[in-house]
């Protein structure tokens, strides 16, 4: 007799990571359906089991927990070392619990897993093994960010991080607004909140003055902001970016 | 004596636009300060006055509008002519009511204005006057799906449609497979959805066999699902996609 496996949901966390307001009303940022989901799971595959732990705390304040927080199966994604791929095994073992009968929740610090986060690579081996993955509906700093950036929302690229080294990374800015200019591509990036002002110094700096820069600031929080202008609009107007909030950067050649 | 301005609000819509799973309860997929902050705007610009009633239909089940639906003011985005650009004044206009104090709402169809919807030039517009945006937190196919495929989401570009004609779309195909084998960027885009099969079929008929093709179908509904497999896995085991329901197409050359 064997029992029908469970599934991977794909659990977005809040966007308010880190911050202050990380005790903001959970179910003001994610929909009922997610924090009912969320309370009845009992296996969970997480960025962080700190953070989850937390995480489920704000879900129980809405939705009891099906299960008491200790009571709950609660295991860190492995970490590959930089450019090392994660061992296949290693995530064929996180699923086992699905092959068992029971749903799994895959869960990040913010936003949703494997989207500019960890939890691909177990979502693949999660396809690759026949078991249903189910990603539930949630905030994205990215979709937000390029929403109310008011650039082309037709034609977009989230390129990750540039380059730390100053110069590589004026190369990296250069060739994305070549890239932009040639397909009207929206051209979004993220950065470290520490590095916050150093990439938008760069992007002003080798960007040409007609591009347009888009700057979205703690989405989703009281405080959050986005503000659209030119390359010489941010110059003449030049505003100081949070180091402790995150930041997504977009822009489009003009 | 001067009133404050108004902000433009960014307002999610549901997924299920279409579809019979369009009763659904919102408060399902969208957050409960999304529908506190819908049900108190009394002006709005819409991408389809119609269907932005029955979203405020849904909203009012759930919490109550501050005024009447037929007191409220919806007004449509004009549609520019393919390949023409709205008038500025016209979008200048509809802000108005920012201007005199009043909060606004923009919403489209399905997910986020201005993300493979129309909306971006308004919001262009409101940056350019000085009106605040901001974007609530709802839920984006493209990012739902692009989270359940299993492919990179560090580094991903949504592409939009693709050309219709048969070899120009085959071009096409195989230039955003060589872009993603050179840069290791997951591509995504849509279709009209009676031409869901026919962007299956070429897709396979065109890309490498180790290419991973992942389709996300009819998101957020009760039967939605999402199936990622290599080109040589979707041909050994084929399936019929939906001709009425959105689905997403994303690609990762193997």
């Amino acid at each position: 007799m064997s029992t029908p496996p469970g599934a991977l949901y794909l659990v977005p966390n809040t966007l308010d990571f880190g911050t202050d307001a990380a005790t903001s009303p959970i179910e003001d940022v994610l929909p009922a359906s997610v924090l009912r989901t969320a309370a009845r799971l009992t296996h969970w595959v997480a960025e962080n089991a700190k953070t989850t732990r937390a995480f489920l705390k704000r879900v129980d304040a809405v939705v009891p927990l099906a299960q008491p927080l200790q009571a709950l199966t609660i295991v860190e994604l492995p970490r590959p070392a930089k450019g090392a791929r994660g061992s296949t095994a290693d995530l064929a073992a996180l699923l086992d619990p699905a092959r068992q009968g029971h749903d799994i929740g895959l869960i990040s610090e913010a936003g949703l897993p494997g989207v500019a986060d960890p939890g691909a690579a177990l979502v693949q081996a999660a396809h690759a093994a026949g078991i249903e993955v189910v990603a539930l509906a949630g905030p994205s700093s990215l979709v937000l960010a390029l929403a109310a950036s008011g650039l082309n929302g037709q034609s977009f690229a989230f390129v990750g991080y540039l380059p730390v080294d100053a110069s590589a990374r004026a190369a990296r800015i250069r060739e994305l607004e070549a890239l932009s200019r040639r397909t009207g591509q929206t051209q979004l990036m993220i950065e470290t909140p520490y590095r916050n002002e150093a990439l938008l110094g760069a992007l002003l700096a080798h960007l040409q003055p007609a591009t347009r820069v888009s700057v979205s600031c703690g989405l989703t929080l009281p405080t959050g902001f986005t503000r659209t202008d030119d390359v010489s609009g941010w110059k003449a107007r030049p505003i100081k970016l949070p180091a402790d909030v995150p930041v997504v950067f977009s822009m489009l050649a003009g």
